[in-house]
This record gives structure tokens, sequence and C-alpha cells, in this order.
């Protein structure tokens, strides 16, 4: 069976891992990032990771999950915040000079949608949506096996969705900026407001709604009415066979997604209310999804 | 050079063309629907209609856009509300057999969107989202010469997408659906609840608005922030390439387009704003992207 290594770019750790075109991860090995040494030095770490998890094997390509937009015709970050410096940075071109092999770039958020898409929940379907819920709120349309990665990388940068313009400005985002509103961030900072210091994270407040208590309810009926809107939006535009969801939100989906899926129904047409709502299995999504992106990108 | 068929199916015409398959028509055939008559009359008479179209040439297969949603796996009608009869009506089958060559169908605004992306103002681009703005609105994403047309053929129904929860309810629609604030029939009603029965359509608002009238300026101005936030969310989740609008209300395009624009730079992250407004430019883009679907659908 053919074999990829994929990558997972993080600003404190750079992983790699051996994976077999089915998806099946044969190791991982892991590196510091040190991004204060500067881009080169990175790389090169990055290139002494592949060589090892490569080893004595023949590899096909190589995909790399990157944290932030890419220009995925030249394979280059658009914006590099947590690695300084790698903005416009030829990652592919110095890695297909280190081994001979296509190398692919995508967002990390991309490529765990393209590895739940092509070997995960939504193995088998023409196209899913994938919704990453957690301290942010990302995503990605995979349709056909591919990534709709957009013009300059900003498909499925979703958490910017305007889904109630009537709200407070919080940051660099919209006013109604769903990840504003609706990821656990926004579910604890909602939580605080009413609760004070006791909220330490979202879970705190799924909790208390969990045991009856009406304020806490109230966020949580807000925050699924909200998420409800952004899904309509999605399903209007792209109607997806699924949506696949992650995130560390998720992990509190018996408090919150029946009511989305309950108020998604009332905003769609009759027909669109026959879309799954999977949740995301792949314990590796962004590894794996990285290893497929050579596969992905050649059909 | 390829030929093809296009038919493009209305509540009171069938048309259909003999089209090359770098889009150019060699003719345009006509009759009535009839729809009185029932599916099996129509079915038949759109057969004849093709068989004169066709004449003594060979084609390579059959295109047809359709007045509503369509099973794209299936080629057959999820809805027919112009041509009553036809929900669930195995078009794609029959036409199959008369003529022995595939047969495709897809909604009506999605060929529209097929023609413009491979032939027309979106020709060479890897993505674009064609937007018709006329007493509706509809839409249809292009990825790679391919329509997304979604699991039962609601993607692209965008008339539907909240861009303000807090309006009026209007009709079936979501309460703040572009299609009720933003659209020529949107226009015309804001008009007439201003003006009375002076405004006989949307251009006269936007003749009064060319005018300076403050009262019309105000109803130009909220209909392009209006629309400006569905562009917005669209292009946060598919980011394409270009926009192609196309429909009626674009004939005013220099009373409002500006403003659209303007207002959909503040509402996306920076390196988003390198989107182009292009307008659609084919005469016959119904027929032609009917023909195209023989070819689009083949990829």
């Amino acid at each position: 069976m053919k074999k990829y290594i994929g990558v997972d770019m993080g600003g404190t750790n750079v992983r790699a891992a051996l994976v077999l075109e089915n998806g099946e991860i044969i190791k991982i090995n892991k590196i510091k990032t040190e991004a204060q040494n500067g881009p080169d030095s990175v790389i090169e770490r990055v290139i002494s990771l592949i060589k090892d998890t490569k080893g004595e094997d023949t590899i096909e390509g190589i995909g790399i999950g990157f944290p932030g937009p890419i220009d995925t015709i030249n394979n280059v970050p658009m914006m590099s915040t947590n690695i300084p410096g790698l903005d416009h940075y030829p990652i592919g071109k110095k890695l297909e000079e280190a081994f001979g092999v296509p190398v692919y770039l995508d967002n990390d958020a991309n490529v765990a949608g393209l590895a739940e898409a092509l070997v995960g929940s939504g193995k088998g379907l023409p196209s899913i949506f994938y919704v990453t819920i957690s301290t942010g709120i990302g995503g990605v349309l995979v349709v056909d096996g591919k990534c709709v990665s957009g013009k300059h990388g900003y498909a499925g940068e979703i958490a910017n969705i305007i889904i109630d313009r009537n709200r407070e400005k919080i940051n660099h985002l919209n006013i109604g900026a769903v990840e504003n509103e609706a990821s656990g961030t926004a579910v604890t900072r909602k939580g605080q407001a009413v609760f004070g210091d006791e909220i330490k994270h979202a879970g705190n407040v799924f909790d208390l709604a969990l045991q009856g208590n009406e304020k806490a309810v109230e966020i949580v009926d807000n925050m699924a009415y909200d998420l409800a809107v952004m899904f309509s939006v999605i399903s209007h535009i792209c109607e997806p066979h699924a949506f696949v969801l992650g995130g560390g939100v998720m992990a509190s989906k018996d408090v919150f997604l029946g009511k989305v899926i309950e108020n998604f129904n009332n905003l769609v047409h009759e027909p669109m209310r026959d879309v799954d709502f999977l949740e995301a299995k792949l314990e590796e999504p962004g590894l794996v999804g990285a290893a497929m992106l050579p596969i992905s990108r050649a059909k």
C-alpha cells in the first residue's frame, strides 16, 4: 500500500506521521517548533523530522497542515501568526527539493476536514462540511474528496460569519461573528458575565445548564440558535451531504446539539433537513488529513 | 467540434439549442410548455423539440435547466412548482431512452452559473460564485468546472440566507432572508411603502436615488449593505475567485454595486477583498449552461 508523510505544524510542536493511503498511521514523531530561531531553521528541522519519520520507506508525497490561510496554488502560507517569519515562505518548494516528491500545504482545519471526509465520518459521501467548535470556530467544505480552499485560503473561515448584526463589538471579527457568540470562548465569556469567576471554561456553563440553572440554559439556548443560523447559511450555500463536527466543545454535545438541529430545521427548506450532523471520529485528523493532501490534489 | 443540446424548461415556454462545446449556439427552437396537459405530454413535446433542434447532427449529450431544485444523482426534479406534475418525474431516464446519449438535469440558476464559469465572465477561473439578482435572488458555486448542487439540489438557494434577524416576517422565507430585503421585489416593496403607487418596479427607486432623493438613497444604501452581508458570508464559506453577477437588477448596478463592494470590504479579512465582482456577459446562459452539463458532469 502506498505511503505518505503528513505534517502538523504548530507554534509549539511540529509532528510528522508516516501514513498508509487508507489513513492508517504507522508512526508519529514530534519536535519542538523553536520558532524563535527563524524560518530557515524551522524548515531545516522539519526536513530532519520528515527524514526520521520516513526512514527507509518510499513515500509518494508529503502534505502539511499549517495554522493559517494558505495559497494552495503555490503551497505558501498567506499569513503565519503562530510561527513568525513563515508568511509567504516557499515551504512546498523547499521540501520538494529535499525529498523529490510532490508537497502540498493547506490550512490545519482544512486538512482535518479532508481526513474526516476521506477516511473518517464522511467517508463515501459526495460532500461534507467539517466544522470545528472549540476556543474558535473553523471549517471547510470538502467536495468530491477535495477541500474548497478559496482564492487565498480563506474559504472555511466561518468564524467571521455574521449570525446577528445587533451584538457588541468584541474584537477584530465582525459584530455578531459566530465565533464571538457561539464558540467555547464565547460561552465562557457569557458565563463569566453572569456567574463570575466560578466559570473557568465553557464546560462549567454546560454543567450548570444540565443541572437546570435557568441562566445557564439561556446561554446554551442562545448559542444553539446562533450555531443553527450558521449551519443554515452554510446549507443554503452548499447543502453538504453531512456536517461533520469536531472540536473540544463537542464533548458537551448532549447539552446543545439537539437544540442546534431543532433550530436548524426551522431555518431551512424542508428537504434540507435531511442532512446528517455527524461527530468527527478520527484521533489524528490533522496528521492523517495532511498525508491525504497529495492524494486529494492529484485528483 | 462536439455538439450538445441545451434545454431551458420554463412554465410558459421550453427552448432547446444546439450548442458547440465552446459555447457557441448554432440554433434555438421554442415551444409552449402547455403544462396543463400533464407531465407525459410535456416530456413528449420536449422530445419532439429536441429532435427538431438536433436535426441530422450527432450530439454527445443533453443538458436541461429546470426551474426548481434537482436530485442531480438521479436527474429528477425534487419539486416542480412552475410545471405541475414533474416532481420526481424521471426526465433524465426518458430522454436517455429517446436519444441514447447521457442526459443531465440541474437547476436553471445553476446551469446559468455553469455557463458563466466555463465560457462567460468566469472563464479560466478555478472557482466562481454566480449570483442572480432580479425579482428573486439565486446563485451557485462552481468549482473546477462543476456546480456544487448539494444533497437535494438546494445548494445555492441563497435567497433564504439570513442577513439580519431583526426584520419583519414577509413570506415563507426566513425572517431577514436576503431575498426579502435586497431583491428587486424587496426594493419595489420598500419604495412603495415610502413613495406609494408611483413606484412600479425597482428601477423607479434607483432612478429617484440617482436624482438625490434621500429616502430612495436610504433604501439603496440598506439594500447594498444587506447584499454585502450576503456576499461576505459566501466568501467566508467558499472564497470564490470571483463573483459573477446577473439578473435584471444589474441594469442599475451603477447605483448600488460600488456601495456593495465598499461594505463587503469592511466585512471580510483583508486578503479576501481581492475578489472580482464581474458582470455576467452571456446572452443565453440558461441554454448554454444546460448544454455544458454533459461536459461538466463527465469530469
